[in-house]
């Protein structure tokens, strides 16, 4: 089989469309914002990508149903007011071998070339090893003139951070996305690394809103991230019983891993 | 070479047949089924599939002869009262890597595509965990036409199992079967996932073959289970003696996996 | 590059060769038998085979040259009273990863098939865990046949060994060989698995050169094999010393392994 | 996405270039010493190399810009009176994978191949395991002749080291040079293995613009050796307090391995 398949589920032209990428990683911010953004938009669906880099897998709905693991790219026609329209990729899984992330990253690039994406925004976490009350924005560019646009939302462009550069999609989408003449940024949500954080995605994501004047409602993310708080304080709470005796059965740690 | 070679032993025409799917696996409860199937209907040998993603491995008969660790695909002509002849794919592993994985079953499906499957039953099992005394199926389906259908051979649809989707062959022959515009169902039988488990063979069979109208005798693969019993019964009273005090050497527990 | 290069040093016509191979494995016993038996012929070389399934690492001689790791093809010119010529496969490595195994015998089968080869002997030691004294050569054959002619020679075939089937280069040309429509036997030297085993590669070829008539000389062989025993023995006592008391640095255990 | 891309960054004809390699490894010694002597001549840049053999990585400068992983040649033209131009090859990485070494190797040299490249030099570092206070200079090459010439800038060819032979691009770019006619030498500067060593790089370097007869200037190189030298001592001095009792925060011994 071709290493990687992209299976169209619609054929469509887009304005000068921008490309933002939002797979599992770090908090798994990228993809809370990229999965937020294509719901709220409403984006539609547009094409299933397939790859033998991706694990021998499927998902089980609840109904029954199984689904093989995949990226989707949907996309959004912006009103005619607007410069571009936009393609959103998610998905399950980025790819699980080296090879697998460039080859991946570069079919979907070049997908999307085809259609005319010449920037692209990729979202990401970035973990602080600690708790993140207030979560910054931190950016890298593929050029000063990117750096400089950015500064102005508030991005942080630190000279520490990130310190050994990135690793996966957000990096890769970016640094190939240059040999197909693509410009972007890369926008990481501050976030502990320890769970699932909306708090994140929803730093990420006004960021991304501001810069590209999508109007966006955030009150289902904030409910969200409230969830998960209030299911933080019970851990915390059973864990100060635990240390001072018995409690009832808490929400256990791992809960956390699965809200999204 | 190849990546996955496909000999034909045998050049056939089928009536709509039914690909069914039985690799080792947890509690080798889809080689069981599948090749017990086999040889009750029994199927005649139609193809042999070698791989570079298989083990570089021989194995060596009691006489001294060696084979090629394979894939083997068999195929049973219907009686003419019925709709559908079967092709039943059994073999010696799943392909050890995930690429592996995605190009054998793609492979196979194309094959098994161009002698008309349209149709799929992966069989497989189920780890609990614990103790199973009566192994339940629990089921998977590429459509909801489907899951009706199975429920009425009390196959179980559970809204929490597996939780995490299916991994290996019994996901993938569904997952990419339906790129190959086929339609199917996967049966798990539960079990503990400790040794291998013709009892749940035998209840995932049940269903397969009520589904499918095969009159099929079950003695045998009764008498395998009972014989697996009185091995671990013999396991579990050595192992009382031994918290009891010293025991003559009963079987080891790893036995267990070798009864296939 | 490509996956497997083979440079041919020599181009030659052979009469109905047999292919002989011999590679690093269990105590190297089928690298010494076949490197013993392309010394004392003498076989001349006849082609290199690089790939990119062998490590990236080359070795250095002593007058500091350098050559990249490879596996080497010899050939033999049987007198003209004798059926066959002879090709005998050693080197530095087996292939490094399942992949390589296969397309590197795949490769040099098929090179070897232009040849005219349609028989083939694999060498390779059986490791039995434990201090073999007089070691028996083991047998696994493509045929029926070839069993029955092997018996002759007092090779073994045992009901229980080799248990789980070959692993690796010496199963892999038998397995791959049938379907280059060769048909083969493998001998393996019975072996302890601790460290390089001159007495089991002897016992292998002497099985060899009876079968094929070759008159070979064994005393180079022996002559190593002594040699073994004496550091064995020599870290024997040092290890008596050991638990008696303190002894003058004796040859460390994992000397024995670079004896080849 | 071919396996390794060369992107050309200007279009050269050179004069009997020699391949000058230096990539990441022990000490980092090799590229050390390639950076150093590209900075010092100057060499102006050639060719970028992407791989998905590479980790899929960018760095972010202190600007916040990105850039790929990648590896680097870049060429000097020498003055009318020398016989040679050279190429010179750095990078961020080597393959990740074996697989990925030959490729990657093999590329580059077909690349050189193409511009006259008949002679390579690879540089690396040779961990002794110890302190080394004079770091010699040892060496390996494809031909008797280049050994000869080495030896007169001092260059050890020692029996025993390397003794397992080399691993790496350092040696592969010598023994897959052989297949492409390409004649060469290995100098590798003797360091403690533990971390960064400029004077390691600086021996190396030394031999080969004696060989080359390139006039270098080596006082930023002592300087960055003196400035490793001042950490160690504090690390030292560190380690003697911690013994003795508590002391104030000294540099990290793991700060070493990012000065480069």
């Amino acid at each position: 089989m071709e290493d990687v398949v992209i299976r169209p589920l619609d054929k469509v032209t887009l304005r000068d469309p921008i490309l933002i990428e939002g797979l599992p990683g770090v908090g798994n911010v990228g993809k809370l914002a990229a999965d937020y953004l294509r719901d709220q938009l409403p984006a539609k669906p547009l094409a299933t990508i397939f790859s033998k880099f991706f694990p021998p897998q499927v998902y089980v709905s609840e109904a029954g149903i199984i689904r093989l693991v995949s990226n989707d790219l949907a996309y959004w026609r912006a009103p005619a007011s607007a410069a571009h329209d936009l393609l959103i990729l998610g998905g399950d899984y980025q790819g699980i071998s080296p090879e697998g992330q460039y080859e991946i990253t570069e079919r979907v690039l070049d997908f999307c070339g085809q259609l005319g994406v010449k920037e692209v925004f990729t979202l990401a976490g970035f973990a602080q090893g600690r708790i993140v009350d207030q979560p910054r924005v931190l950016g890298a560019a593929t050029a000063a003139s990117r750096v400089d646009a950015m500064k102005k939302f508030n991005v942080v462009f630190s000279r520490n951070d990130p310190g050994g550069g990135l690793i996966g999609a957000s990096g890769l989408f970016l640094g190939l996305g240059r040999l197909f003449g693509m410009e972007g940024v890369c926008l990481m949500g501050e976030t502990s690394g320890y769970f699932v954080d909306p708090r994140a995605a929803e730093a990420v994501l006004r960021v991304l809103t501001q810069a590209l004047q999508l109007p966006i409602d955030f009150s289902a993310l904030q409910a969200k991230a409230q969830e998960i708080d209030r299911i933080a304080q019970k851990i915390h709470e059973a864990e100060q019983h635990v240390e001072g005796g018995p409690s009832p059965g808490p929400p256990a740690r791992e809960d956390l891993g699965y809200i999204g």
